[in-house]
């Protein structure tokens, strides 16, 4: 019998000398497993997938579709390679914060509250051109985000945990410096002891008045507190996929403030990963059927 | 006296040899308008402003800061140029196209009606990314578009009234092959009696599901009572700055169609045009004094 490879999806093709078998995570998973080298873990479907890892006797290779694997390295039998999602989002995350960045300036909640009345009535709005966007991250979500802002004219300040002044990224040490400059901030940071609370109250208050703050990274990287009292007065604005905490209770004051808005997590899941994952996914089992090194690989 | 110059901002540096006078179009004009050589009109202030132009005795230049000027034409003096504002809402209307993308296509509708309900539940939604975009209208604000769209990873296809192979451009005429292929279709024409109508019920048949259709241009691109029929039973979306009738009437199904977003013509008027604007004022005063031939002229 040949080797196996466990797909969540039916629509791809697997090298010669490999067979297909299916698991997307919401059925059950077929019988046989014992030949399975290669399996694909199904994306965003809980905990039982990953558990299947342990039921895998010939397992040489787990992908997984998201960046982030912590869960997944436990599970890991001795000898296994582990590669990521990474950068399978970075389009889905990057539009998603074009996509609050331009509701915010274009007004888009006050349009599609007018919608709902059958009112025209016309007002000029802020725009993003020739808008001054403090990145703060710079990673690979940050730079798809960059190349969006850019097309659209904005002027971008890149910000990362260190300076690199070569690739004119400045260090996050230079915050303090830089925000006061910015008309809109984008963060798009992982949540670490480093990144927690970084826009604090203080802040908050070296921004502009009618700046917007858009988070797209991890909801604990801005004090709620802070971002409420200055939302209020209406001296800033917000644009948030993310938040903290999370997800905000029905009962939150952040979701009613005038100049704020909110998305429940979504920028990540949307239809482009799809495409996007099972192109890797068959470059991956092209590498594998070659013998050559996989991408995406995750030291241990 | 030295020539003067009448302006709509206080803000902008005069050459040496001219004279600033202020005139916003909402107050009344200075005074002595005896030497005005060079008038740069008031952005969207009405028929008052233009009629000044009768007032001026020794006026060379009138600058108007929209692309249409057919109102103002039949004001001008003999021997009087005339020099538009083309280019100046590029920016502004392009981001407004992609705000119209991002919504539809990233749900921003229902995020904001969850939002005001405070409710936080998520699902995945359709992308921009590796979306193929028809983009119908290669003009001055369509290649703005483009460049956006390009940025963020979708698919372009350029339509113009005739077609330029070497630029990669069709012609109108290859529609009917075209708009199958397209999930979004981005209307930027003019109205003449040859869009009128462009996208009828046998064009609008012949887009695949669940396609989104947008304009920005002017609304009688489409034909609202075929796009009416198609929306309404959800087999395509839109997203309109633009209609026909407009402004649309507090009464018309439109408004109420789900998956159909509006803004009341409001691509053209944000906050980008005024630099862009001055810019060009500035320039423009600058070649004046030199002169040299000015930017933008509009025969007649
Ligand atoms: N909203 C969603 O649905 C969604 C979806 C996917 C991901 N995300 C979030 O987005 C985050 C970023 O993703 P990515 O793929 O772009 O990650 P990445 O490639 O690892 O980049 C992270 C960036 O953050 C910077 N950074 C880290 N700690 C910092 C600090 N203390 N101060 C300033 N900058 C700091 C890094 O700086 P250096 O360049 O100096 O290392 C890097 O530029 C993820 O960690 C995840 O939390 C959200
Ligand atoms: N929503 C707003 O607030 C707003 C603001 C400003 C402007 N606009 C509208 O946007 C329109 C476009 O502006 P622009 O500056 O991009 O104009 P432009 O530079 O003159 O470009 C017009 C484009 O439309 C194409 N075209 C003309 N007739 C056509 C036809 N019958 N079939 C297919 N394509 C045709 C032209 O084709 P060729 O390249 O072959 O000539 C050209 O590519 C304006 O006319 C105005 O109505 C709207």
């Amino acid at each position: 019998m040949s080797a196996r490879v466990l797909l969540p999806w039916t629509d791809i093709e697997v090298p010669e000398g490999l067979e297909a078998a299916y698991y997307d995570g919401v059925g059950s998973p077929p019988g046989d497993l014992g030949e399975v080298e290669f399996y694909v873990l199904p994306y965003d479907r809980g905990p039982e997938p990953p558990k299947l890892i342990r039921e895998l006797p010939s397992l040489r290779v787990v992908q997984s579709l998201s960046a982030g694997v912590e869960t997944i390295v436990p599970l890991l039998p001795e000898g296994v390679q582990l590669a990521n999602g990474r950068g399978l989002h970075d389009l889905s995350v990057a539009e998603h914060a074009m996509a609050l960045i331009h509701a915010a300036q274009r007004d888009l909640p006050r349009w599609f509250a007018q919608q709902t009345r059958g009112e025209w009535v016309r007002e000029h709005t802020r725009s993003l051109a020739d808008s001054r966007v403090l990145l703060v991250g710079y990673g690979s979500i940050g730079q798809a985000i960059e190349r969006q802002l850019v097309a659209a004219e904005a002027v971008v300040t890149r910000v990362a945990s260190r300076p690199r002044p070569d690739e004119g990224v400045h260090g996050v040490g230079e915050l303090p410096a830089l925000l006061p400059e910015a008309d809109i901030v984008v963060l798009v940071l992982p949540d670490t002891p480093a990144t927690r609370g970084l826009l604090g109250a203080e802040e908050l208050a070296a921004l502009p008045d009618d700046a917007l703050v858009v988070n797209v990274g991890r909801g604990t990287a801005i004090d709620t507190e802070a971002l409420l009292a200055q939302t209020r007065t209406g001296r800033l604005r917000a644009g948030l996929d993310v938040t903290d905490p999370e997800p905000l209770p029905a009962d939150h004051p952040l979701w009613t403030v005038p100049g704020v808005v909110i998305t429940p997590h979504v920028a990540g899941g949307s239809a482009s990963f799809y495409p996007r994952a099972k192109k890797l996914a068959a470059e991956q089992l092209r590498r594998y059927a070659k013998g050559e090194e996989l991408l995406n690989l995750v030291e241990r």
